[in-house]
């Protein structure tokens, strides 16, 4: 696929393309190609040819179909929230910008289903199923801006996972557009399908490089009417970690178990500005803790059943949230952390995932290999799961060193994390950004099926090139 | 891959088996080639050329790449309980038994987490989990003699599915061997993952036309400590299939939701030779509904909001199951009713699912089929998820009808099903028998994709021939 000579875009196409779409949605505005250019990854910026803003199967089906015969790269674009550089246009090209994708077509309420395009805001499908008493869970971090497609495509999870897990596990069936115009759902609406192989797990998380999604039919579950929220302050980031796993060998599944390290949250507080939360010196990282159900007598008695574990370990005074208002303060806060440590120095943001017990050790050896290496970290993530995002913070290391030093860094960490059976990518997905990490998962037997896989939908190598795959 | 031209095997193949496996594990003897002519897919029988019982990953490596250079066709084997032909060696050649596959390797408590090789008993394993406090929730009904191996395989269900989902929920991770004799893992032994393609749940439900499973490892979840079970009679057939939805629609979801025609439960008491159930003449159908948790007044609670629900519909005298013994011997009834219709007639079974809410409606389309072209049916299955059993029994069907005309009603009933947004099966997969009827679920560029796919892992065609595809 790296060898493809992709064609640049020329008038003709452009005048295509309008033909196609109508003038409003091809655009090469400088402003619209820039908008384009970047996700929330890093500071990485690639420009794209053209950006177009299909609002139809057909529509896209058609784009498809030129684009493949005519060897123009096809990069799709949901929200641009992405952290691993999936919706970067890195071969130049066509932005196929999916905004226009924004309708939520069914909400099944007899059979706890929905039916949306791709472009809707995930929280905004949340809240409108939510009304009619219906559960979308996974919700990560980005909720109030990343669309459902992109969720998706990267098999996002959020930190109601470790109770209702990810992405994958509620998607039922695609509508797809491949590479060469065919439009193909990848399953059925049912809960139970042994039906042929599973293409629809194939598409979830395969990052925009199979097809472009055009429908998705979601499994939905009743509505939950109850949570409590605590957060428990650790004099030792490695107790927080070791205590997380303590809870579920005591039979609890919290609705969120959040990890957060002192400076994650100390930055965060001052990022949003927020006042109420008192942070002693002695305090080195906390636990976000969640609980829900339809039973709040129940709840306050997992509370304190979890609380009382909690005290097992050297903790400070436990926060019980009181309120909507206090309650929604500690989540705002949990998910800014990804923001607030960003605008604080140059970073790179590292989706380490382990067997949950081998949390501890996952911690502590990504302190270790910074010592080795010189740089500093700040963890937070969904410890529930395993889940760690690992922010490396450029700080004093000179510019030589974070070229240079820190992929091997990186490297060391992600073998050890492969090692622990775990993977180095929980939530964020490979996309471009950690695709020359993937040998450390995979050896060339592995990845050789799966871009072998990647020929089978696309074999002229347009969709979203120069993601996943070295080359 | 109909195409191929299989070598058949000749006395230097079996002598290269024997000094590779050993002489007690490389069997022509005609008994050996009986049991592994069969599974239990209605009466059909295809005899392989050779039974092979391989123990270690190495020896299936070994096997694999000397039969993929051979040409000779590999149809994997766990212990014959299937319902679509998976196991059936339709091309002869070797049947590669892996029944000595039979240690669970690792119960780790600590990750909820089981490492198990394919050929134990699924019932096995769930008791030796439940030992430690550990719960493997899928169910099929042979669990008493499935293996987990061929679970995976056929991505099974079960009456727990309503509640917990089915066996590809509980994956995370599969070691095989690929034709060519490579042993990859698919996947991390995590909770979540976004890290290259799922190539984990493209193998669940692959019916072994992918590659040969030799470890598995299994999400588990904490044990549950009550259920409760009522039997429900209903004079109207179609009353039950409307009764399901409204459970789930006041919010509940019980950890079993099964429907019975009147004929499955009275041929079954006859066929177990089960008393203590009173069966009236108006009864047309039963639903056999559990709750489980671990507060046993919230399902007293649960039981009675349940039945009030069912009390809105002309049903019969509730059953609540008082003993263990009287829900073991409830369960023991359900699960004998395949065999127990099987035993009655020349039969068939397909293996229909549909949107839960569409329940009603296809009942009466599959009993609307039956008056069209002459034959019965006994319906059961898993209501809460839509899946229903449709067994076709021959009765006073001819021959001649039933050989010609019966595929066409066949085809006529799961164009309806996926009119609907259902498929053609559930849990059973499509193996040999249902592979004529995948044109229904699926166009010519799903299947081509599918066949694609098949190709990059088998690309000699020798795994499981005549499976899943028509040619």
């Amino acid at each position: 696929m790296g060898k493809t000579s992709f064609k640049k875009i020329a008038p003709d196409d452009i005048a295509y393309f309008k033909k196609l779409l109508g003038d409003s949605y091809v655009s090469i505005d400088p402003e619209q190609l820039a908008r384009c250019a970047h996700d929330e990854t890093e500071d990485l910026h690639y420009m794209p040819e053209v950006v177009l803003q299909p609002a139809t199967v057909e529509e896209v089906s058609a784009v498809m179909k030129y684009c493949n015969e005519q060897l123009i790269p096809v990069t799709p674009r949901g929200a641009g929230t992405g952290l691993s550089g999936g919706a970067l246009p890195v071969m130049g090209g066509v932005v196929l910008d999916m905004k226009r994708f924004n309708k939520i077509l069914k909400a099944d309420k007899e059979n706890f289903q929905v039916v949306t395009e791709p472009g809707v805001i995930t929280q905004e499908l949340q809240e409108q199923l939510k009304a009619q008493g219906l559960f979308y869970p996974p919700d990560p971090a980005s909720k109030g801006s990343c669309f459902i497609g992109g969720n998706v495509s990267e098999n996002s999870g959020g930190p109601r996972a470790v109770k209702y897990g990810v992405v994958k596990d509620y998607v039922l069936n695609i509508e797809m557009v491949l590479p060469g115009g065919e439009v193909i759902w990848t399953g059925a609406n049912v809960l139970k399908n042994a039906t042929g192989y599973n293409l629809t797990q194939l598409v979830v998380g395969s990052e925009g490089t199979l097809g472009i999604i055009t429908k998705i039919v979601l499994r939905l579950i009743p509505a939950v009417q109850h949570d409590l929220l605590m957060l428990v302050p650790f004099r030792s980031a490695i107790d927080a970690c070791r205590a997380v796993n303590e809870i579920f060998l005591a039979g609890y599944t919290p609705s969120a178990l959040e990890f957060m390290e002192r400076d994650a949250l100390e930055w965060t507080m001052r990022y949003v500005q927020a006042t109420g939360i008192s942070l002693p010196d002695d305090i080195q990282a906390h636990l976000l803790i969640e609980v829900d159900g339809n039973k709040q007598e129940q709840l306050y008695e997992e509370m304190e059943a979890i609380s009382a574990i909690m005290q097992r370990f050297d903790t400070g005074e436990i926060l019980f949230a009181d309120s909507h208002e206090q309650k929604q303060m500690l989540w705002a806060l949990r998910r800014k952390v990804g923001e607030a440590v960003k605008s604080n120095s140059i970073y790179k943001e590292e989706d380490t995932v382990v067997p949950r017990a081998s949390l501890p050790q996952l911690l502590e050896t990504v302190k270790r290999i910074g010592r080795e290496y010189g740089f500093t970290s700040v963890c937070y993530g969904h410890a529930g799961d395993g889940n760690l995002h690992v922010n490396i913070v450029k700080g004093d290391m000179s510019d030589a060193d974070w070229q240079n030093k820190l992929p091997q860094a990186i490297r060391v960490l992600f073998k050890e994390v492969v090692a622990m059976g775990g993977t180095i990518s929980g939530e964020h997905g490979i996309g471009f950004v950690q695709k020359h990490y993937m040998d450390i998962a995979f050896n060339d037997i592995q990845v050789g099926l799966m871009r072998k896989i990647k020929d089978v939908f696309d074999p002229r190598g347009i969709l979203n090139p120069g993601k996943v795959f070295v080359n």
